[in-house]
C-alpha cells in the first residue's frame, strides 16, 4: 500500500524494534538514509538497528560514530533505498514478504512492502528521509545532517547530475544551517584516491580507444593489471567517468574482465543516446544514460560485439576505429 | 563609500550607459556576474556593455548568446568581482579612480570605487548580483539564471569547497525553479577535457613526487611537454587538483616552468596548513589553502627551496624524498 509522508511518520511513531535494511553493494544514499533514520528514531526513544548483506566501506565510518549495536528481536522491518527485494542479497530469504515499510526514490520500485513511501522525484532517498524526519518533528542533529548530506551528494555527483532539483538544493540549504564539515565529506567522497587507483587511471587513459570519429571511447580493465596494482572491485567506483571526459564523447564503454572469456560492460552516455536499450540487447539494462551488461567471448570479440551494437546510433559517417 | 543592497539597486536605477568590467584572466564568476547584470539592466531598458582586458574562453560562449555590442559613450563604470584596480589589466590606465560602483565578494577588496557593494560572506560574486537583481525587481530569465549558476558553480567547485554556505544553496534552489540545462553547464565546466590535457595529467601522475612520508606531492609542468602536447596556459586550469588527490596529502605543489631558471609555483593545502604564509617567503601570497609564488633557479634548486620551506611544518619525522 502506498502511504504519504504523514502516514509514514505515524507508522514510525506507532511501532518499535526496527530493523532498517540497506541494499547490497551499499552506497552513500542507502547508508545515509538508513543511519539518518536510525539516529532520528533513537532521539524518539525507539530501538533500532541497521543491517545489510554486505559490509560498509570504511570511507563511511564517520557516519557510525554514535551507532550502538543492540541485541533485540525485530518487530518492524524497514528498507531504505531498496527498489526490489533481490537487493536484500543474503537477507532476502529471511525478510522477503516481511517488509513493513519501504522508503525509496526509485521509479522502478516493485511495491513489495506492506507500506511504501516512494517519491521518485527525489534525487536521493535521503531527501525522502529528510522530509520524514521533519514530519516526525525530530531535531536534525549535526550527525543526522551528515548522513543526509552524504546520501544527497553521492547520488547527485555533488549536485552535478541532471537528477538534482530545486528541492535538492532547498533541503541542503536547510542542512547547511547546521554546523558540520561538509567540505570534509566532499573531499572524502570525491577527491581522495589511492595512488594505485591514480596509476590505474593513467594506464586506462593511455590505452583508451576511440571509435566513431571520437564519439565513443572505450577502456579495458584487465584482471592482471588489477592484481599488479593490488586493487579490488570496490576501488573501481566511478572509473567509468574517464570514458566520457572528452568533449566529443557521446558514449563511454568500460569493459571489465571477470573470467576467461567473460566481460562485464558499463556504458555511459552524455546526451540523447539510450545505453539501456543497447545493454538490453545483451541481457542487461539500467538507466537511459548509465547501463550495464555481461558479454561472453574473447576481449576482441566482446569489443566487436558492443561496437557493432552501437554502429546504428553512432556511425553517421563511416565507422572508424582509431 | 560602502553602500547596501537597496542603495546599489537605486544607483543602478538612477544611472545609465554602463560599462561593466570583468577582471583579467576572466573566470566563471566575473563573467557570470557581469553578464547577469548586463541582461538585468537590459530588461530595465538601460544601455550597457561588458568589457575586459582579456578574452573570454570559448567554453563560456553560451552566456553571450543574447549579447549585442552597442557603441556608446560610457557614463557609469561598474566592476564585477574585482578586488583591486590592478585586476583591470590593460584597462587600468583608462579607468583607475573612475569606477562608480564596485560589486565584489573578496575580503581583500581595496575600496577603490566611489560606491562599493562588497559582501565577502558570498561564496561567489554571482550571489551578490542575484540579490541586487531581486532588489531591482527584475525577472530572472533562464539566461540570467545560467549566468548566475555558472559563477556560483565555478567559484565553489560545484558546491564542494568550504566557502559554500546555506545561502549559496538557497539561491541555487531559487535558480533551479527556472528551466535551464544545469547538467550541461556542469559537464562543460567540470567534466569535459581535451585528450591532450588527459595525456598531460597521466604523465604528471606517473612522475609525481612524494615528500614528507606522503604528506606532500609535487608535479612539474615543463615547457617541452606543453609544446609537444600543443597545450597553452589556459589548458592548465584546475591541474593543481592532481597534487592533493592522495588521501594523506596535506600540501600539493605544482611547479610550472616559465623561462630558463624561472618557475611559477601553485600550492594547495587540504587542511590546517597555511600555504599563503609559505608563498609569502618567496614574495608571493594568496589564500590560506591556495597560494602561489615565483622562484628563480634550476628546477632542482627550486624544488629544494620549496621543500625546505615546508620542512618546519611537514617533517614530523625525518624528511624523506621518495
Amino acid at each position: 500500500m502506498k502511504i504519504d509522508i504523514e502516514k509514514t511518520a505515524e507508522f514510525l511513531k506507532a511501532n518499535d524494534f526496527f530493523y532498517i535494511i540497506a541494499h547490497t553493494s551499499p552506497d552513500g544514499d542507502t547508508i545515509g538514509s538508513s543511519f539518518a533514520l536510525y539516529y532520528a528514531l533513537k532521539q524518539f526513544g525507539k530501538t533500532s538497528k541497521v543491517i545489510c548483506a554486505d559490509e560498509f566501506d570504511v570511507k563511511y565510518d564517520y557516519l557510525f560514530r554514535e551507532y550502538k549495536i543492540e541485541k533485540f528481536e525485530p518487530k518492524t522491518i524497514v528498507t531504505c533505498d531498496i527498489a526490489d527485494e533481490n537487493l536484500l542479497g543474503d537477507l532476502q530469504q529471511q525478510y522477503e514478504g516481511r517488509v513493513d515499510l519501504c522508503i525509496d526514490h526509485h521509479v522502478s520500485n516493485k511495491g513489495y512492502a506492506k507500506n511504501s513511501f516512494v517519491d521518485h522525484t527525489a534525487a536521493a532517498n535521503c531527501e525522502n528521509v529528510y522530509r520524514i524526519i521533519k514530519a516526525l518533528g525530530v531535531e536534525i542533529s549535526p550527525l543526522i545532517a551528515e548522513c543526509l548530506y552524504t546520501g544527497i551528494v553521492t547520488d547527485t555527483g555533488c549536485f552535478r547530475f541532471s537528477n538534482t532539483t530545486a528541492n535538492t538544493h532547498a533541503i541542503v540549504a536547510e542542512l547547511l544551517k547546521i554546523d558540520f564539515p561538509h567540505y570534509e565529506i566532499n573531499r572524502q567522497m570525491f577527491e581522495i584516491k589511492k595512488m594505485e587507483r591514480l596509476r590505474l587511471e593513467t594506464m586506462l587513459v593511455t590505452e583508451m580507444e576511440s571509435y566513431f570519429n571520437h564519439r565513443c571511447h572505450l577502456v579495458v580493465v584487465r584482471k592482471k593489471l588489477m592484481q599488479e596494482l593490488g586493487l579490488s572491485d570496490s576501488d573501481l567506483e566511478g572509473v567509468t567517468a574517464i570514458t566520457t571526459q572528452i568533449g566529443s564523447s557521446l558514449v563511454g564503454i568500460t569493459i571489465k574482465e571477470k573470467d576467461t572469456d567473460k566481460y562485464k560492460l558499463s556504458l555511459r552516455s552524455t546526451g540523447n543516446v539510450n545505453v539501456s536499450e543497447i545493454c538490453q540487447k545483451f541481457g542487461g539494462g539500467g538507466h537511459f544514460n548509465a547501463a550495464g551488461c555481461t558479454i561472453k567471448g574473447t576481449e576482441k570479440e566482446v569489443k566487436e560485439k558492443i561496437i557493432h551494437a552501437l554502429s546504428d546510433i553512432l556511425s553517421w559517417g563511416s565507422v572508424n576505429a582509431e
